[in-house]
């Protein structure tokens, strides 16, 4: 079974879109890679992370930010199928 | 626990950014009575279907067309949340 990815986001704050997104991006580089990205509606405030099978990635709690999408994609890429390479997105931030 | 919805579809159909927009329009109606929306990438070709809670609702295949918006939402209220008003989504089409 391939890997689902999970962006649990706060939709009070609005950051519906913002998951969206990213779910785009992730689909696109990932298509054969995973299961599929689950976009969650979170019961907590505030809250938007980022797991692979239920392994958190990414929290911007943690954080003190939102995700980059390269950074967001590295993270993943490593868990999911770590010798596929990101193209452009593999330089350094 | 909440029902999720899965939206699998053909990637090399270039259906990704559909599959995520009728994702959006479930996640704006349905943010509280849903677990989440889970975008699939089918290894079926020409495959588009949802599902709620693993039960198909729409198969694009056997309609022989797209899901309408409307037509989904009402589909999916009728599973989640039987009660909730779509308001002008309501109407016949």
């Amino acid at each position: 079974m391939k890997p689902t990815i999970c962006i649990e986001y706060c939709p009070k704050c609005g950051w519906m879109l913002r998951a969206a997104y990213i779910a785009q991006e992730l689909l696109t580089t990932f298509t054969d890679d995973i299961n599929g990205v689950m976009l969650k509606p979170s019961e907590v405030s505030g809250r938007y992370t980022v797991s692979v099978n239920d392994v958190e990635v990414f929290d911007r709690k943690t954080a003190g930010r939102f995700p980059e999408v390269k950074e967001l994609k590295q993270l993943v890429r490593d868990i999911v199928n770590p010798d596929k390479s990101l193209g452009h997105s593999d330089k350094k931030t």
